[in-house]
């Protein structure tokens, strides 16, 4: 039983029922709609005991659920082990909608409620038209956890840093007039998306674990531009950097007064889906919803400095990532007891050495065996296994460097493979081969290729429920929109320039876990007579394990890939390499995969 | 100069100019919002010359463009030669939309015409949203071409007859217990769809060529179900059998008077997409959109009676495609004069002789080279060409028998094949291939899986516009919602017992057109703890052309499953075939490749 929860969530229920409030939704959001969450609105987090990134929780006066996506399915039902909170599988037929469970347990007149700052609008319309088809209210100004968690963590006030232009390759100020140029007839644009304010400005923070992001929202306007930012996080040098680049400050609480009070001739260009929907009633008629913000669609396509920064920072990240698959393997070979949680501090010790490493930019996830099969696993005291000469080892990690974010993922056989771990492995990366080696007609979208990684897998009635490829930012968030290779449907195409993961997987529960992740860039690849094509550069550089690969299941042309895509890891990475032992290592696991 | 299409121009703009509208949209649709249309909806084919069964024209009193798909690109700039009509190529990224060239071509202030019978109201908004912005009225009663189309064929009268139970496997009064059951809380339900329509009452007719529907629009509430349909079209059988199935019938233009004195407690569920606008309007506030139809989603999935029925059909056309192939074949080798519609002759006559035998499910495609890279090419005296025994033949054709609907192509070699040739053709098999073996979760939509068939072809910088696969209905629509395989996004999934095409296809302009075409099903495949997978067994039975095959490029699962397939066919056909000619024949086309 775990009594910390049970407390959290009667003294929660305490304040429904003052409120008049039958049921409550805890989302996993902040007021940016963005992923990644400063400790003060982890929330959710605090009354369920659920660490995982995604999840939203419900509170009824006598029930609560936590829906959460397949990645945390495994460690979810762990964490929520001994609570009263039921898992909600999302995204399987059977697990009903949030909508759906309050209609079920909620009697017709009764309120829900939630705050309408942790929600964009088509979440709370969509959700409302539900609710009161049923006869049920909703409140959105439900913002009561304040009164019951009482260390909540402060806003982060944290100093904003500026970004080098030797790094962003633009100003600020050229990004703010492009972003102004593309504002569809409206007088204004607001941004309020933490990474998309970061990129503009070219100012990082550390607000966010592994995501140098600052809290603010930011207002442009060819009458002047503003940060709302908690001004303990700037500096005379800051402050001044801003004024430079056309960029007023103001406190960060100011933003709803500041927005309410505009004229009601001014029109707002906003990214609805990432905009609270408070702030958007707040703006009301003069908000234009455009849809993908223009700081996020300009962001995703890296210019010719950021590529410099990311092919540099990949030759560091893969010297780290060498270092430390060798240093396992040493460890491994000699009896030297070896955990996870070792795992991921090797690789963080070994990356922190680099030049211009700021943060990991993620939690390490180091699965052995079993723990493989959990997809957003990451090792705790009380789980950390003790790594044997068998199975198979996940690694999934990366860094934020100050010239490009990386996130690799690699899976290591610690002994003698068995042939299903070899032809899991194998199948893996047929789909991550063929996604690497894919062209494609300009215009593509990234849920028109997912299949061409999964084929192989489906082709033997395996799968993996999480997406192929995210977006991943410049010394921003490691999972950056708007482009995805994933089966949901997302309406934004492949851009030359845009950096995606391509990291199919497989997942046998109690068995191991397999992922294996390259970052590509996209870029042009020919035009003819059928138009321009695009295709993908592997940027990540680190061999992966040739012992796991099963050549009777592989093409030729496969082989030749693998092979190729080791010779360049070679060549790009063993300059940088420091001992004749690290030389050799690299030699040696760069090997044709036939010899 | 075409000045037959001038005259009619002149004449439309002297109306248009009458109602005080500075330009009318004139779409390729009638008031079921359905693809295939009775002569007497041909209104845009009588104004522009143009055949094609996808097009809208837009006339101003200055201009006239036409919209239409890449299937049709080079069909349209043929037909529109000598008209004042500018071609607009839809799909390419520098083709305005409808839309934005009238707002260019248009001053505020001036009215924009159309019907509303022939438009959704989803269309009708979008368009009205946009003119509206720019000062420009939208006026959706603008019905006026029975003034100057003075020869328009009347609607059709042809005789409604009955789709026996032993083919359609379910009679109509369980289809309307389950669409009433299906209701979303409305209390009726109206179908305009003419082959939802067909489906539900177990009713066929020859209104619109090639595909078997009767002109009609169905009410359905617990009250009563009434078909609104022309007198003239019923006899006393039909009359008799409909009230055995619980449905009523009055006059086809009593549908608007009925919908308009429903009382205002009734509720009505349409499909918003596939209902005139004007219908909609009448219908107001008692219409709930319930998306795509109850009717269109049980129609795509056959019942164990029907696919019995399309196995027997597959059987009867694959022999009436043999013996085409043969007649062509031998008077190739003989020298005898054969063209285009010569092809298209020997087809009609060979299916014609087989039993429950109709119709040709759409006119025959017989593109001789350069022709064939015409996707929707049909043959005329003008431009049929003489068939020499070299390069390729494309023939895309099919036929609806009373127990089934098929669709096939073959392309064909008549002499010896260049290495080009048979490249070209190989790449667009290993594509069908791909989909034809693909297993894939349930749940999968169609847009998932269509890079799987154009993979080999975007690999090597070629690609092809239109969509692999299309739905196919029961003695119905040879193309038939809701689901797809193609490019665009549509969020139906693959069902089980549903029929698709698999057709990827490559056309080099001015050269040749290659496509190959089976129709498959998709059926369950296995569940496991990875969940329910589906796959897909192709239906059609007729022999590639093995003499195109480079078998340099293809795998030897690739050429397994060819050679597979010709077993099949061999083993399916041979039965049936009545000389020993034709058993020869079959014999050395089924052939294993490396043979």
């Amino acid at each position: 039983m775990n009594t910390q929860i049970s407390e959290r969530l009667a003294a929660f229920r305490k304040l429904m029922t003052e409120r008049g409030v039958a049921a409550a939704i805890v989302p996993q959001a902040d007021p940016h709609q963005g992923e990644y969450l400063a400790p003060h609105w982890q929330v959710r987090r605090w009354l369920s005991g659920f660490t995982g990134s995604a999840g939203d929780l419900v509170i009824t006066l006598d029930k609560a659920a936590l829906w959460t996506d397949s990645r945390y399915f495994i460690q979810a039902a762990r964490q929520l082990e001994g609570t009263e909170i039921t898992l909600m599988k999302d995204g399987l037929d059977d697990t009903p909608k949030i909508e759906d469970f309050i209609c079920a347990e909620v009697a017709p007149g009764s309120s829900v409620g939630l705050d309408g700052m942790l929600f964009n609008s088509e979440q709370v319309s969509s959700l409302r038209d539900k609710l009161t088809a049923n006869g049920i209210e909703l409140v959105t100004d439900f913002d009561v956890i304040d009164r019951i968690w009482l260390d909540r963590p402060a806003l982060p006030d944290g100093k904003i840093f500026i970004h080098d232009l030797k790094y962003a390759g633009e100003t600020a100020k050229d990004k703010i007039a492009k972003i102004l140029a593309d504002s569809k007839g409206a007088s204004a644009v607001f941004v309020a998306m933490l990474d998309d304010i970061a990129w503009t400005l070219n100012i990082r923070c550390n607000d966010v674990k592994h995501t140098p992001v600052a809290t603010a929202f930011l207002y442009l306007s060819k009458g002047g531009n503003t940060l709302f930012i908690d001004p303990a996080k700037l500096s005379d040098e800051t402050t001044s950097y801003l004024k430079s680049q056309g960029v007023d400050t103001m406190p960060y609480d100011s933003v709803k007064q500041f927005l309410s009070d505009l004229g009601s001739d001014e029109t707002v260009l906003v990214d609805a889906k990432h905009t609270a929907m408070e702030l958007l009633n707040i703006l009301d008629c003069r908000a234009i919803d455009g849809g993908t913000s223009t700081a996020a669609r300009l962001k995703s396509v890296k210019n010719d400095v950021q590529l410099a920064g990311v092919h540099a920072a990949m030759v560091r990240d893969g010297v780290a990532m060498v270092r430390s698959l060798m240093e396992i393997e040493e460890r491994i070979t000699a009896g030297t007891t070896t955990t996870e949680l070792d795992v991921a501090e090797i690789l963080h010790r070994q990356r922190s050495k680099g030049d211009l490493f700021f943060d990991e930019s993620f939690a390490t996830i180091a699965g052995y065996g079993p723990h493989g099969a959990i997809v957003h696993y990451e090792a705790t005291e009380e789980t950390s296994s003790q790594l044997k000469p068998e199975g198979l080892l996940l690694i999934d990690s990366g860094a934020q460097y100050l010239d490009g974010t990386t996130d690799i993922t690699r899976t290591i056989a610690l002994g003698e493979p068995t042939a299903q771990e070899k032809r899991d492995f194998t199948l893996v990366m047929k789909g991550h081969i063929a996604l690497a080696t894919s062209i494609f007609p300009s215009g593509t979208r990234g849920a028109q290729l997912d299949a061409v990684a999964r084929r192989f897998l489906w082709n033997n009635g395996l799968s993996y429920l999480h997406g192929t490829g995210h977006g991943v930012g410049h010394f921003l968030s490691v999972h950056e929109g708007p482009h995805s290779i994933r089966l949901n449907y997302v309406d934004i195409p492949l851009l030359p320039g845009s950096i995606t993961s391509n990291e199919p997987g497989l997942y046998r529960e109690n068995i191991h876990g397999i992922r294996c992740e390259n970052l590509v860039l996209c870029r042009e690849e020919l035009t003819n007579e059928f138009g321009k094509f695009l295709s993908f550069e592997t940027l990540t550089l680190c061999p992966f394990d040739r012992n796991l690969f099963d050549l009777s299941i592989m093409t030729a042309d496969e082989i030749e890939w693998v092979d190729s895509y080791h010779a360049t890891v070679h060549d790009r990475l063993y300059p940088a390499l420091a001992t004749a032992e690290e030389r050799a290592w690299l030699e040696s696991h760069t090997q044709p995969l036939a010899k």
